[in-house]
């Protein structure tokens, strides 16, 4: 989308009501064929734009996509966005970013795809990216701590994404599962995958993975039954463009605060209110080792705390969760 | 160098005497002016061969330069240099193992530049590399460990390259300088740098990078009175190529018991005894913060121990220290 076709979009989502051809003419110094030309490309991207004799254009619905232009219309953030590419197909947006990353791409620059061909997730695991439902995107930060609090980003990331398909969705009842899905009803709305390079002493860059299933209204194979959407879970769609600027919002949010900060201590209420782990039996399965008990809290530092049968408090940093199905 | 005249070499250093020209034609199933062409080769690649009439040839002295044919003579290890890439200039070895790394590079992968144009140390700073003197490497690990362990591979290398140096130099002085620098007489033979990609389970990749000072004969400038060499300090000039093989042996050693370990606790004596920090009062900055204290040990997980004048014991897992100068 050119700049001309991205500014009447802005325009005519402005306007809500109608908005006359000659008007577009006037504001941006083209022909009527040209302001035609333009709402053929919107069309054609998807959004539904209505044409009246006599009263002019009016936009009945985005896309949907996430497209910059889209985007752009609902971004609140300071850095977030504020350099975006979509593709419509990519390997993987974390590929992506990394490599955009290690090139020297400034701190907040997202990539989007609309579909990925080998997205993944923790542990090397598939992320299956369906193309015209979901989010799959990657966000890139250079945040100036010890590389020992990297891993709180992905803590961070999750509550955010929460905060956000509420804002969204406020009827969604979604909790955390430790350290990096969204879960609603126990099966997977949302994982994230953060990556970084560094040092001993700094990270050079992080890369935060996030992918969020909207739309999507069946999942097949062994996800039948595991994942799920916001538009399985609350009965409709939701603007992925909007979300997407959403969640990029509650996301500096609470990364300027964690910069500031120690740890995760500011938001910790929250990761242990909505911890989907909390109170539970939890196994984690750590390389080849299993650690099992009952989950008590979240660390400051974003570890998660196990009640361990011989009476230990054991302190996770990472590793797999899982809901125990062993009683005893 | 093609393999045949690598195996030539290989030959002539394994003879110690002369080896006639025909037995080479004859073992290689070569021509006579073939066996010249190659010798000729290893000669212009700085190696000294005497030919004698009647006798044949005689290996004097290898050319010292770190390439693979020069290296693969004295390579004593499982995967430590098995795959070996030698360049005579390049940005920096390090730069170049991240890339070969993501592209798949195998455990053991190492990158030798003559030069580097860009080299790096800690922090970013530059790592000063002019040719035809110093060791200039990097190696690919692909450790199955948690990646909170992996900052303790700088002084695995640390305390590899110290065995390593007093190998090839027993006279040497030298001293580990937590976390990552080798010193003798308080002046820098060596520094190592560590970097990866990880995510928050594990580490996709380690690059090991290695400078190490061994015959420069002058420093200059902010390097003056800071930075040394083996031949500084010995007297006598060291072969490039020896010393590289043996620090990827003693790298390798320490390498797979660390593996097997929890931690570096089987090196800590070793750590403790050589560091130059020990008892010493000491200042480690780590990014705006200074923590001054009494360096009193090296933790089993890497960490530096300092009794601060409060009488509390600080645990420091990264930072720049330096030896303080205020007496109090």
């Amino acid at each position: 989308m050119n700049a001309l076709t991205s500014g009447i979009l802005s325009r005519l989502h402005a306007s809500r009501g109608y908005l006359s051809g000659e008007s577009l003419c006037r504001e941006f110094g083209i022909t009527r064929s040209a302001v035609w030309k333009h709402i053929g490309r919107l069309r054609d991207a998807g959004c539904r734009i209505e044409a009246v004799t006599g009263s002019g254009y009016r936009l009945e619905a985005l896309s949907g996509t996430p497209t910059a232009e889209e985007v752009s219309l609902f971004l609140e953030t300071r850095d977030a966005g504020s350099v975006f590419h979509y593709h419509k197909q990519a390997e993987s947006t974390n590929l992506l970013a990394r490599n955009l990353a290690a090139e020297g791409a400034p701190e907040g620059t997202v990539i989007v795809a609309e579909t990925q061909s080998a997205g993944r997730g923790r542990l090397g695991r598939l992320w299956v990216s369906p193309a015209g439902a979901n989010l799959y995107f990657s966000l890139i930060l250079r945040p100036k701590v010890p590389s020992f609090r990297i891993p709180q980003i992905t803590l961070l990331a999750a509550a955010s994404i929460r905060r956000a398909l509420l804002d969204a969705c406020p009827a969604v009842v979604a909790g955390i599962k430790w350290p990096n899905d969204i879960l609603s009803g126990g099966r997977k709305l949302c994982g994230v995958l953060c990556e970084m390079q560094s040092d001993t002493d700094r990270a050079h860059f992080v890369v935060a993975g996030i992918g969020i299933n909207v739309n999507q209204e069946v999942f097949s194979g062994e996800l039948q039954g595991k994942a799920t959407s916001l538009r399985l879970e609350t009965g409709s769609s939701v603007c992925r463009s909007v979300l997407l600027a959403g969640v990029l919002k509650r996301f500096e949010e609470l990364y300027l605060q964690w910069l500031q900060a120690d740890d995760l201590g500011f938001i910790r209420p929250e990761l242990e209110r909505h911890s989907v782990l909390l109170g539970q039996r939890v196994v984690v399965e750590r390389f080849s080792q299993q650690l099992e008990g009952i989950a008590t809290g979240i660390a400051p530092a974003g570890e998660l705390l196990l009640l361990a049968a011989d009476g230990n408090e054991l302190k996770i940093g990472s590793g797999e969760a899982s809901l125990s199905n062993t009683y005893h």
